[in-house]
């Protein structure tokens, strides 16, 4: 990966790819899932989370068979399924079946029929089709070679055979490495059957090694994901051109345009209309609200109706409430914005509390900070704000009352009330324009 | 679908996919145009526009066959063209040669040679190379199985044939429904002429069942439409990643930059640059205009040589003359500006009227909204707004006036006067700043 | 092309085809490179630069032969290479192994084998497997037309057999044109050997005769470059969606997102994230900088650990030092911002320099422009200015001075001082709201 970054930590949608694994492995409810780790460890153990987590060191690279070996003190199942954190997207599904095919007397192993097996080991099966043994690229005969089905590395079975093999394995070869592969060989020898499965999707099976891989398995996935919203009756413009990083909750007839980002844990209710370029993270989004082109929204929520952008910036601990309208080159942050209530323009909204019908003009600022302390601006029922006004927080501005516009308001306004703080106009006759320095 | 809107009302580019049918339909100029509705039909009704359209409601879903016996009542012309609702993107050329060769003796019927024909009507012909039949996937033999030509649904004949034909459908088929289809083998035992004729293109008789679908003709729609720009000398510089969703006008020597959408009337002049990921919208754009970035230009009359952007947002009844410069984070609304001047930071221009040669300076507002009525702003020729100022309108500078930084403007400005309308600065020494609460 | 622009100064990668060309044939170090141009001389001339480039004219289209006999004059190696102005792709790499094939007995002629050659000149191979002679397709025979190694029209020979061969090329042929393609019979007769090559990568040899193709090329070159990034330890989230006009250096564990252009000479340092939307031209980026979202950096020199965006505009001139934050709706030109100093919000920094810890609050506006003239602000070390401030240039903050939310500031201000420039605030109880008129 030529990165300084642990290679199972290099994400997949926004997700590291051990994680994608670690996640599948938990949808099992296992008693436990044990990562083996080698390089970057630290790291590793800094970012993976998951329930039941248990951690084993392979302090030397001696191969699949002796990474699985570190494992095993920790295991606590009966049954083992292996699985690797360069192969990210097995799909939960997938893993649920597989591991149902193991018992006493059968090893599950997922394979996979390729056009071009090239490079892979081979499946040999036997007259009645049950597998063999599995053999290297390097070791196949012209037949062998024409074999199409190959073996991906993932496998289950019982504990007690796993603990009885891996002793048994050799490093007697080319590497000098332990070969999980060579389980297969002991199962078969066992008197035990191999029961294979093919994963719905290739890409389920697909390792990364090198970040060509990493963006190829990147985007099969995020089309995968876009079809599936696709399925559920959302609208996707180009679904090409949508990420998903994170966990998203979408309601039918919500329409996407081109280029969007969704990020962490975004719900989408019915009929909303996301438009082009726009970016959402942490995000709730009523029904029937449109954000319009260009627009982030991070860590908020928006209630049913309302109208965002084009160019909103909604930061971490915005609420708007129904029918709110947030407008160009405005950023909200830490404020709630009650209903019908429009900051349109050019407005920098922090730490503040806007009520019902108030209308914020183009180029308001709150002024909620003083270098060290930040304060609070609390806009009333029915405020109007003047345009250009500079609101020294704390203050409030009372129910229907007004601020005229280019005025830097730094004491409360009652109820009804008009506050103006500007300095009187002069106007100056004939005025000499500066010249040319 | 999975939709609470009708199929058709779906969208292709911006527009509905039975409003591209009858769109091709109108383009024949014929005497009318007959949409039959079922489910939904108030939304479609609502929504569908057209020259002598007129609407049948087939109450009950009862098959292709009985939907265009709702509509024989209504059809005025002697030749009769079946379309269908959810297959858009049938091209007015395509129809013409397809309608002109119906004539008293001679049925005409679009069909596809398809690589692939699996679960489509296949095309049975005689040793004449005539069309005999047309035989379902589930009845045709194997022979059968192996024709490419598929039946695409559309056909053309003269009225009184199909008068003569529908009363004789019959219901008798697994699905209890009456099959235009039938039309076909009645056809022949007239002793007409089946002529078939195939599309240009295969997506033009692609019909969409689900967002999955839509999507894709959506792209190729997309595509299409990119490809004939390119031949008509305007460089795009990815095809994959530009949206047109209506009737553009493009000059040649046009550039258009990655991921531009352009949207409802769309004329772009000469040798216009369009930077990356602008919105156009119902806009004029002179020649030779440069466009930068992130800009959204929406109902505006944009002069030659101006530049915009990057972030500028024009919005509805903006016109700029020639040589006018509108820079990042300003916004535009129902104004005039006028032959070289400039508005080139984090402004709100609305409502107002701007001579030549004004110079805007960053962080201006116009103060146009009192919180019911909206007023204008009039900056004559050669004025000059300095930063920061807040013009609040009704309000006049005049030719060549100049208005102080930070200023709030209140009351008209005469002829190279100078207003300035703010606070005498205080300095204080030594002040102690805020600490910690 | 449909064009007013000659048709090799169309662009690919943001660079004229034809200085493609140039380049490629300038890493070869020859004594000098002759351009021969035909229609549009003067804008190529004035277009197209490289070193020890001399231009020789065409004036009649006769055909390639005579087109290089217009360059010969000029030619000073002994070794000429014959390449195409819309043909703009071909590697330095591939020019390097091609142009050694050449001595005194050897004629070099780059190939392609083509899974369809249809439409092209065939390479007639003897027995010994040695190049005979070019068929053009319309003369081939059957078995000629089976050939799939196909003429690229670039070759490389010596100077003399060159300047013997053109005089007897004769345009008797369909076209009357001089055929470059004659030579390569009359190598064979004069018992040259035809060394044939052909490129790693097939566009290296595409030809551009319309947009269409244009497109196609740059989408290819893009995906080339972008390949090439990952395998260099860059992780890009799209490589479809990235685009690169220039010269770049990204150091290992960058991390570039969706819809990035890179323009001119950009440099990115390790561990730095540029978001979706981005666009650096000639810009230097430290390493561990996060640039969010829709920001556009120009000209401009970043440090380490700097925090830009979103919606950042950086402009030529602009330096910012480590640690420095540019928010969103921020505008910054010919400034410096130092070490840790903010600007989060809704500002225009212009002519500035601000020193180390400075905080700017949100419409900030620096108002460098008294119509004809440009001046400096500075804001010392620990400078806090409040928010909506307009700071008149000339201007000096002092170090840790203070300037009031909203104040219009002409005056220095003293180290430690504060400053507050703004109206009184004037309150009116029971105002009564303007009416609709």
């Amino acid at each position: 990966m030529k990165s300084a970054l642990p290679k199972v930590l290099h994400e997949v949608a926004g997700k590291a790819m051990v994680q994608h694994v670690v996640d599948a492995a938990g949808s099992l409810n296992a008693d436990n899932t044990v990562v083996v780790y080698g390089h970057g460890g630290d790291q590793v153990q800094a970012t993976v989370t998951g329930n039941n987590l248990q951690w084993a060191e392979q302090a030397e690279q001696l191969g699949t068979g002796h990474a699985v070996a570190q494992a095993m003190p920790s295991v606590k199942e009966d049954i083992v399924l292996v699985l690797y954190g360069d192969v990210p997207l097995i799909r939960p599904e997938t893993l649920r079946d597989f591991v149902e095919c193991v018992d006493d007397k059968t090893l599950a192993l997922m394979t996979l029929t390729l056009d071009d097996p090239n490079g892979y080991g081979r499946i040999v099966r036997d007259g009645q089709n049950n597998v063999q043994r599995i053999v290297e690229q390097k070791d196949a005969t012209e037949n062998e070679l024409g074999i199409q089905e190959i073996n991906t590395g993932i496998l289950a079975c019982t504990r007690s055979f796993l603990a009885d093999c891996l002793p048994k394995l050799s490093s007697n070869n080319a590497q000098g490495e332990y070969y999980l592969t060579d389980v297969i060989a002991m199962a078969v020898q066992s008197g035990l059957t191999v029961e294979t499965l093919q994963p719905q999707f290739a890409w389920e099976v697909d390792g990364v090694n090198d970040r060509v891989q990493l963006s190829r398995l990147e985007r099969i996935f995020q089309l995968a994901q876009a079809e599936s919203l696709m399925r559920d009756g959302v609208t996707l413009r180009d679904p090409a051109r949508l990420d998903i990083r994170g966990s998203v909750q979408i309601a039918s007839d919500v329409i996407i345009d081109v280029n969007v980002i969704l990020e962490g844990d975004v719900t989408i209710e019915e009929g909303v209309t996301i438009g082009p370029n726009c970016i959402l993270r942490d995000a709730n989004i009523g029904a029937g609200t449109v954000v319009e082109a260009n627009s982030l929204i991070d860590g908020s929520v928006v209630g049913d109706n309302c109208t965002i952008g084009p160019y909103a910036r909604l930061r971490p601990g915005t609420e708007l409430a129904d029918k709110a309208k947030i407008g160009n080159f405005v950023e909200t942050k830490k404020s709630y914005v009650g209903e019908g209530s429009k900051v349109n323009h050019l407005t920098y909204i922090g730490d503040s509390q806007i009520g019902k019908g108030v209308n914020v003009g183009a180029g308001t600022i709150t002024c909620n900070y003083d270098g060290v302390n930040k304060f609070q601006t609390i806009l009333k029922d029915g405020a109007f704000i003047g345009s250009n006004s500079s609101l020294v927080a704390p203050v409030t501005i009372g129910e229907n009352a007004t601020v005229g516009a280019g005025s830097t308001v730094t004491k409360d306004v009652d109820d009804n009330g008009l506050a103006v703080a500007r300095g009187q106009q002069r106007n100056v006759a004939n005025w000499k324009r500066p010249t040319k320095k």
